[in-house]
């Protein structure tokens, strides 16, 4: 998979380029919104076509537990299922398992694992990652790794590198000897790992490159490691990947981790931050988050953000949202969440726009000036 | 306010006519949705719009509870508020007095009640509740009266139906008496009482029609007295009430009973069913209502029901409705309340044509040949 009409920044690393895929065409620098069980929460696919949303994510994890492949595979898969048409990208489900599930035994072969709905046990491997991944039908596949929990001693780090190694091989080797289960083209990326360790990841982009995936993604960071290390990890794995491929920084983040890792090289990001605030009325605008919760926004007849072009900002106040929290009233998950997708979108969008116009550093300049991370307060 | 365009059916009482708010014109027969606390669950405005919703209905108590009349003054009423620009009624909060609220003091007066809310003390009387519907700025404003509970005896029911009447002439007189807050017209619609005995309802429709209200409405039904004592009463009402102006039956009700009410000649209907249905999983077709939570639904990769024209059913199958809801998917709630709002628009659209086609009656038989009120088990 290449990255094509690649316009790089002079000052910075950050770069603007198109990828092409069988549902659509994809401008990055691109963020994509977590359907963790088949649903973007509180969102239809108009309100992410509506937030100009290129491509989202689902979670093999969540989906294998429920509904599980057979329904999935009956549907025509998760685009059919989820009535997405767009871009989608599914993760490999080894990090839930090792963040979220029950874990009975991980060896060479893959692992074994309880389901925090119902108990049964399920196993995950290169193999059957992939294969329910086709089933899936996702446009981009992520190699089966295990993601390197946050400390770990560089011994420990190197050892579970390196068992990522293996099982990305068997993963890039059994895909390749698989068909798509509906016809169109699914690629395929592998995942650098070596938690903080500079060493590590330039081994691990090494190894990861000579396998010639279709992308490449940076995994094992924003898991508690200091914000320095995870943009160093990031500059050093930036300046080793291939620069006509895509790299996706996973599970990041806030909008300040964007806009610094852009300037690092990274095109793609996820992160349930956006949806996941939402739902807690923490609300993301160009001056930083705020609590539309506040009872200082009671009476306060004005949106979010004036210049906001989204659905909730161009209908709704500060007042009515947080009468809609206070009275638990449903809709307002939907226009909290179409805000803050939206506002995710807008400023990818923007970060792109300025590296066309050769403008990034500015921007860069602006935004930090602009947005006071702290606003609404510790937003974690 | 008139009920114009009038075209009756021959052999039922069923009428098709058209009512002028200053937000629109409404056709009748007409559903309302429940706008409770400021938003008809888990649906948009647009998707009010979008399901071809007329006319909406906000509760005064819940609105004085929260957000409290200050905050809907100062945002311009509830049309501003809530973002809906569609004609409004709004009821008298005297019914969620009595059924919700904790009662402190009923009184010629009037009624104080602690707030089931923070236990703060609120009083409603004729004067107040026509207060704050001003300051809601609803199309409708509905008079203060005294629902009269079920089973009441006739001498029960009839002073509570003279204290109705009281209070109504109070709601009549202070209505006349005072401005819109926001410039445009209001109406005062009356509410006849009178429980299951025939003699008190035509006394209670006698002495409202002299009173000269806007419009009229059936109250103290669908509370749980027997079906054939619903239908007596409305027919009873029906046949007294003027015919030039608009009858709205008060909390009706499911498909079989708006069907037959339509036929007694009611012009207007609210109720909280298809919307908390929706939530429960309970979807409304033309052959019944359906539980999508039903385990036989897993793996139907087909729409609630293929003919509907509502986005959800054009856009998803039963299998992935079934999967948000086990999965506690946000997103559920909106598709299936979009699906029931959609199906009960159509039903009273439907019923229209079928009045205006001189076809009232086969659209009756029709209906209850098809319709198995039973097909989701016991849905209340």
């Amino acid at each position: 998979m290449q990255i094509v009409d690649l316009k790089t920044c002079l000052e910075t690393k950050a770069r603007a380029g198109k990828i092409t895929t069988e549902h659509g065409v994809i401008e990055t620098p691109v963020f994509m919104p977590v359907g963790t069980a088949g649903s973007v929460k509180a969102l239809s696919p108009d309100d992410l076509i509506e937030t100009e949303t290129q491509i989202i994510l689902g979670n093999t994890y969540h989906l294998l537990l429920r509904p599980g492949t057979e329904i999935i595979q009956s549907a025509g898969g998760l685009h059919k299922f989820m009535s997405w048409s767009g871009p989608l990208l599914s993760d490999s489900g080894g990090y839930q398992v090792f963040s979220l599930g029950r874990l009975n035994k991980i060896n060479e072969a893959g692992v074994i694992f309880r389901s925090r709905i119902d108990g049964s046990s399920h196993e995950l491997s290169p193999e059957i990652s992939m294969d329910i991944q086709r089933i899936l039908g996702s446009d981009i596949v992520m190699a089966f790794d295990d993601c390197t929990s946050y400390p770990a001693t560089q011994a420990a780090a190197k050892t579970s590198m390196e068992l990522t190694h293996r099982w990305e091989a068997r993963s890039l080797q059994y895909f390749r000897s698989t068909e798509p289960c509906y016809g169109y083209r699914q690629e395929l990326f592998g995942i650098v790992q070596g938690s903080v360790y500079p060493k590590l990841r330039k081994t691990s982009c090494q190894t990861l490159v000579e396998m010639n995936f279709d992308g490449y993604a940076i995994g094992g960071l924003s898991v508690g490691e200091p914000k320095q290390d995870m943009y160093a990890m990031t500059d050093v794995v930036t300046d080793i990947l291939p620069k006509e491929q895509p790299r996706y920084l996973m599970g990041v983040g806030k909008p300040e981790d964007l806009v610094l890792a852009v300037s690092l090289g990274v095109d793609m990001f996820d992160c349930v931050l956006p949806t996941r605030n939402a739902r807690h009325g923490i609300m993301f605008t160009w001056k930083g988050p705020i609590s539309v919760k506040a009872a200082r926004e009671k009476d306060v007849h004005e949106p979010l953000d004036a210049e906001c072009e989204c659905y909730s900002c161009q209908n709704f106040s500060r007042a009515y949202l947080r009468h809609l929290f206070k009275a638990n009233e449903l809709l307002v998950y939907r226009l909290a969440s179409i805000h803050n997708i939206h506002f995710y979108n807008a400023l990818m969008k923007t970060m792109r726009n300025a590296i066309l116009a050769g403008e990034f550093p500015q921007f860069q300049t602006s935004f930090y000036n602009t947005y006071n991370v702290n606003r609404a307060g510790d937003i974690d």
